[in-house]
């Protein structure tokens, strides 16, 4: 089995899987960024999903980690744990996601193990990029007078979980038919915008991924750096679907906000260095759009058109 | 719940685990050695086991493979799936397990997830360890002339794993308490053999460790290297409760040299090789036994006291 599915994804080092450990030889002046995101069925993702989808998403959701840190992809190992029943269908086309997805971002299998998981297919990816020495993009760096920025479109993937999980609400929302399916496929596949990658390492002083939620993962960078965010609810870059959710029902503005699954990329930068990340989406088509600022002080403060802070109720939607 | 349990074992370049990735600096002039190994309650341990030796045993059966590479352990990622209904006392041993091993074995905790698994703990552990550049031992390197050694003793786990699952069994075999409790915990915890890492490295044409169980993994040595490996049962090194259980039901012998989780290194190395190793076992404590030959050909023979081939049924227990 592992030779027949898993060996045609192994690169250099891994050996063909057929030994206790990988060699890796790191690439010299760098750090390694490593970072290790786990998914379970009926908690990260729907266990009727297509099995490509599934396969892409964990390792997607790891590589918008690295893209965030300004990292270059290089290698990954995945612990794939089968649920009883699984078949070798099944198993192909989960790992032709797999290998659609290392040709388009350039990595690797280097390892991994596979087990049984009776009930739940489980998936733990341990993703390993590079950076210049030192240049990794911390959550920590924002600074008083920073701008923040997101890339792409906020909301799409919380909404269209909603849409997942609740087959009427196209209907009584009026949405477009193109409209649903954007918001769906926003949720099942993320898409990590490595291509900022290296935009994030020369220009912003923090980083981070929207896992979480916008509200909730900017409030984690306030934190860390020590500082307040102040965000405009009406800058944050939301897709055409979205805006159409919303604008039929205005309560799904706090969803989009802090829903999560946006795998979007959180960004602090000194102005000169936004404009840069600005002029950065617009070269590789991504919108990179600023939505407000660091200030002294502390906590995320999100504030309506008015001007006054809006109430996004818990604020971070938590996997756990 | 991270920073109170998983934070105090984070190391240098983990960011307090508080961040979406960890930064590495590699040694220089080294590969790392990556392994990663997955372990399900009700598959590789029992749910009621304690659960510091859980985390004990997730770390050390990775550990155990670096051993075999020659790999001296750095860091590791830690993916947390943690059952419903689990408790912060559950979490506060766990972790306590972990902190010993890192103390004793010399590494910290980089990065890791967690997760919910509904109805299992499911830990995936990646640990890194380092080689000098070009230096992995690796499984393929067995060559006609060579002598196959192991280290420790062989089958304690799987008899271990009998007299767990069978409370009788034990006065069966008329066992004493002492050898009975001796079975039981070298299944319960794996001693990974870190101070041979050396050793193998400098002395081994070929390594692996034993987690299938001895005749499985020295034919898939003998596959991998493109040679036949012979061993003679009556040198397979016992422990005095092994050889009890042995001679009070020699149906065991079987289990003993098949049955797995021996976490033992499997080597072979040229004969004054061989005795480099001997010796090294003899320095530190753990025995170091030359159990038979590389020869020209294919496929793995254990021969009986009286030379003729051993009928070892199904040879390798898998896990999977």
């Amino acid at each position: 089995m592992i030779a027949r599915y898993l060996a045609p994804l192994a690169g250099t080092g891994a050996l063909g899987l057929g030994d206790d450990a990988a060699s890796f030889s790191p690439p010299e002046d760098c750090d390694l960024v490593l970072t290790k995101d786990a998914l379970v069925a009926g908690i990260h993702f729907f266990a009727d999903d297509p099995p490509e989808a599934i396969a892409q998403k964990a390792l997607r959701v790891n590589l918008s980690d690295l893209a965030a840190k300004g990292a270059t992809p290089l290698v990954y190992l995945l612990g794939l744990g089968l649920p009883d029943g699984w078949t070798e269908d099944y198993l192909a086309r989960f790992t032709r996601g797999l290998a659609a997805d290392q040709a388009d971002y350039g990595l690797t299998l280097l390892g991994g193990d596979t087990v049984r998981a009776p009930e739940r297919l489980t998936l733990s990816v341990t993703a390993i990029g590079s950076v210049p020495h030192g240049c990794m993009v911390r959550r920590g760096g924002a600074r008083v007078g920073d701008l923040v920025l997101v890339t792409g479109t906020i909301g799409d993937a919380a909404l269209g979980l909603r849409l997942r999980l609740d087959p009427e609400l196209a209907g009584r929302l009026r949405l477009l038919e193109a409209d649903r399916e954007h918001l769906l496929a926003r949720y099942l596949l993320p898409q990590p915008r490595m291509v900022l990658a290296a935009a994030a390492r020369q220009h912003a002083s923090a980083g981070m991924d929207i896992s979480d939620g916008l509200a909730g993962d900017f409030a984690k960078m306030a934190a860390v750096s020590g500082v307040a965010i102040e965000i405009e609810a009406a800058r944050v870059p939301l897709s055409p679907a979205a805006r159409a959710a919303c604008l039929a029902d205005p309560d799904l503005l706090a969803v989009a906000l802090t829903g999560g699954d946006d795998y979007e990329l959180a960004l602090a930068a000194a102005p000169s260095s936004a404009a840069a990340l600005v002029a950065a989406g617009e070269a590789v088509g991504v919108p990179v759009t600023i939505i407000g600022r660091v200030t002294a002080g502390q906590g995320l403060t999100v504030t309506g058109p008015d001007g006054m802070p809006l109430d996004l109720g818990p604020g971070s939607f938590s996997h756990f």
